[in-house]
């Protein structure tokens, strides 16, 4: 039975402690911490069988008990906490990114070096059914040698301005997972990126130095071009699809939507619009995910998303960032 | 906190001890009784927090201390149990069909009169996401008064002959699901049935007397048409189609598969069938039913499938028996 | 070069001159003829290549030039304008129904017999690139043997009620059309029909003796069930769809619309609505159907549509009335 | 009555031939000249119903009946045949594009000043049903402002290399059209292109000194950003999709294929492949494009595709060919 701290206790740590609780039978939660710890979420957390709840993640780290910590706190402790649960021998689940410094997730690296610890990376859209299906298409040789990777995300609505002059901007708070989907589909890295991008959504996103729609083109290793489409605001809801053309065919896949049901009457043909909240979407992926990480340390194998897999999406973000300031096709190779 | 018993431990039983383990905070389950029970299937059931397991159903017919029991047992168990626990005083949720015998379910409506006891027929497709919408389309207006309502209900294949000899036939089996579909699309009963049937898949059901394709027409009490057409056999999987037609629009509802993902090469453009397996296809409608019952408990409100909406189906499945035997149409008011 | 003449100028007689005028080669139109022949329409004809036009259909009849006559008039001048054409020793293209007398329709065949003029009878959706298309895939084996075939046919608007008068009846003038595609999709005759009919559009059409919705059951030689469903108002549109279910699958067609184009936005995800007009959504069909008519001539081989294609569909829909009168399947044998 | 002259009759040339004798009431087609002008294309052309051929396209420049010219020669000749055309009096349709050569474009548009002369460039698509309902839903405000626009164009199979050598290379050759198009949906020019291109479909390709695939950005004057797939390779058939999303919504379009027959069996969902071959997918835009020029003339309106749109396109296509060869975006203005 593996023991689980969770560090943090926001929307994306409910997330993962509902999981837990109903889907893994091989693991249970002795402790979650939160800074903001309230009675509600003390409450919800032992109906759901957590053990123990406390205001000090330092509580999980120093735990002989604990062997697997999920780090689902703000984006800037993630590296820090992730040194800190290596250094006590626990193995890690991060949410994404694990920072915006390459240096500190160098850190990282070099802490696990010399290890049997298992980390993994929170990219959950690897998990979902969707995505899940277009990468085995591919990688079953449906669709022959892959030529134009194409990836649509859109948020259905912008974040708050706080939560944008935090967030590191755009290409490490949002595209940061269509760069790991253009990875996943690609079955490769990128070589270069280029970006066009403009402030369309809200003056004031443009006005904290950041970017709201943009589309990055993407050098692939084995000589696909890859195609990234972004923008905050799709009023349609949360438009997630992707699209790998290759010298054989093509796949695609489309939204989610709440139903399949169409209503024709004299206004057109209608059907649902596409699920509108992002946990709504990836719950099942999340819950696959965190089951692939207990998984990973159960049966003594690699995690599906190394912490390498957790650097190269920062390193197209920081090349899509200088793409951009500076108006050119950047290399990954300048960023590191 | 309410107690739950669950009489019956086969694949249906499983999916309600998951649904209440894993959804209901306000419910546990105290006893779990198969007479089949096994060391692996009590070993499973503990692991999910069940407290109790046996063989003997009376230890929860019995038990003070249990609210409601979930009968999940053969169909031939259904009334009679139903029985034993109302008069014990507990709440059933009861699996279709309650009896195929009419006097046998109106022993049980007679059972519950003057009580304050819930009783729900499992017709689980009520609380899909698809049925769902279409229906919630017709009631909100938005394709003015049904006239015609179409109901496609394919199994991918057919049961084994065993099973098929005690089913009490195609109509009380399988489509009887369907009947209560029409009348939640319809908001109405029907009148009369009408059957064109056929034994097409398998000859060894014709052997033993029962159908494997048909079409059956309904007139609703509120002047729309019903059609719903069965068949034991669908290679593409199972095929759970409905459509709502009215005086000012359409709605209709499509299969559910395993993801959107489409393959265009040489040979065309290909989707995934939909899904095969009944208790995948309506794992989420199998969890919104318990909850719905056990709501209707806490809040001590009528459930939404009473034991009349149990009697109704099987009326119209005895009409159709007829109707396919007499050739002709047959009025539910010959059956009551 | 084959010579036509054209009986009735009205919009079906209108398409077939287009057609040929534009599309085939190996024939001109000698001559139009319609008792309302005006300025407008001859200047019109003229316009398109039309030799002559004329008031009198006997000019037609009586010009030894003329190698092929179309009867696009009045359905009551079918039969008769049918047996003077044949006895005139034309080629004969008959619109449908060519009458709603089983006993004229022996005629027509007694005329034709021993001589070797082609008929041919309009049932124009034979043509259309859709239901050819199911049609295919059920001959070339994909599907197995037929087994339940669905055909859903729903008028935009209703006619008016004059025109229902005249028109035979629902099953005679509208419905004759999806006798003829179960015909077609099933690869043999029907022998029996039920209908459960009824009148929910239009008042008027009830008060006239007629129904304006029904469904209509069939049970087909080869052990195949059919079902229609037609309605004589669908406010989305012409709603024209079939599907064929078989031992190893299924094959159906969704309806035609001007463009591809889908909004998605705050509303919902809108494609267009069915083509509304029938002479829209079947232009390339009628265009089809005359070029296989004067192909027939040319290659001196059957016409894709018989005499006896003529008559089997209006015995099923005098079935299907006797159907509705008396409430009970009534089996085609009983008509002929 | 408009007298037209046609130069070229190769296939493009036969499909407007075709057109106006067909669909357009008001021209009659007096000449058509071909180099290869031989018995088989002279034969058919007087079958449809064109008074003369001949070897020498001079006869329709001095012949002072002819009113208007169609000009579906070789690429290199458009440019010169159009000054002359003009010269002498003639209203000019001319097939994309109008030269590779800007200035040699500039004096077609200088020859025109001061006339009363109609110029029509050939990008048909803007006539197509799919892309002109996109067009018409932005134009309609039913997406907002368009802020992202996504064209696909993928032809079916690569053209013979001769013809590669002799295409100006993929943008002038292919990307022209989608150059165009993003033109049309963003309903604004472009001011900067950046292209991401290679050669994957095949090496021969690559020693002409062209590509096969690219994805080019483009940086529209309304703020949009525009970005064009191409491919000279989809197994799959010709895939020309497009997508305008914006700041209430999105639209987009899919291919049309053969029919909306689709099969289900045990090996999936299967629906036809897009049309596979260009004038089969465009067939009726081109009808619409030549008698919209008929139209201007008639009507002594502008066209709806003028000189200037011609001219464009072109600029678009050398600045994608320098960004390529310089790998770095490359602004309008420094072409012109």
């Amino acid at each position: 039975m593996i023991k689980v701290g969770i560090i943090g206790a926001g929307r994306i740590g409910k997330v993962h402690i509902t999981s837990i609780c109903t889907r893994v039978k091989e693991a249970v939660i002795k402790t979650v911490a939160d800074p903001y710890m309230n009675e509600e979420t003390a409450t919800w957390a032992k109906g759901m069988g957590v053990e123990h709840t406390t205001k000090e993640y330092k509580e999980i780290i120093d735990d002989p008990e604990i062997d697997a910590v999920l780090i689902c706190s703000s984006t800037d402790t993630h590296s820090p906490i992730s040194l800190e649960a290596i250094r006590a021998g626990k193995h890690v689940f991060c949410e994404k990114p694990i920072d915006h410094d390459v240096d500190k997730i160098k850190e990282v690296i070099a802490a696990l070096e010399g290890t049997r610890l298992k980390y993994q990376v929170g990219f959950n859209r690897r998990f979902d059914h969707n995505y899940e299906a277009v990468q085995q298409a591919v990688a079953a040789g449906k669709i022959g040698r892959p030529e134009i990777i194409k990836i649509t995300s859109r948020d259905p609505e912008p974040p708050g301005i706080d939560y944008v002059k935090s967030s590191g901007g755009i290409f490490l708070d949002m595209t940061i997972h269509d760069f790991d989907m253009a990875r996943f589909l690609a079955g490769c890295d990128a070589t270069e990126v280029y970006v066009q991008g403009a402030n369309l959504v809200d003056p004031a996103i443009g006005e904290a130095g950041d970017l709201d729609t943009a589309v990055i083109t993407m050098q692939m290793e084995n000589g696909a071009i890859a195609v990234i489409d972004n923008s905050r605001r799709a009023v349609y809801g949360y438009d997630q699809r992707a699209e790998v053309f290759g010298s054989e065919g093509m796949v695609a896949m489309e939204n989610d939507s709440q139903s399949s049901a169409v209503v024709s009457n004299a206004e057109g043909v209608t059907k649902e619009k596409p699920v509108f909240f992002f946990l709504e979407r990836y719950l099942e992926a999340y819950g696959k995910e965190i089951t692939a990480f207990l998984d990973a340390i159960i049966k003594d194998k690699e995690t599906p998303l190394t912490v390498a897999d957790g650097l190269k999406p920062v390193l197209m973000g920081l090349a899509a960032r200088k793409s951009y300031e500076e108006h050119r096709p950047v290399k990954i190779a300048e960023i590191m």
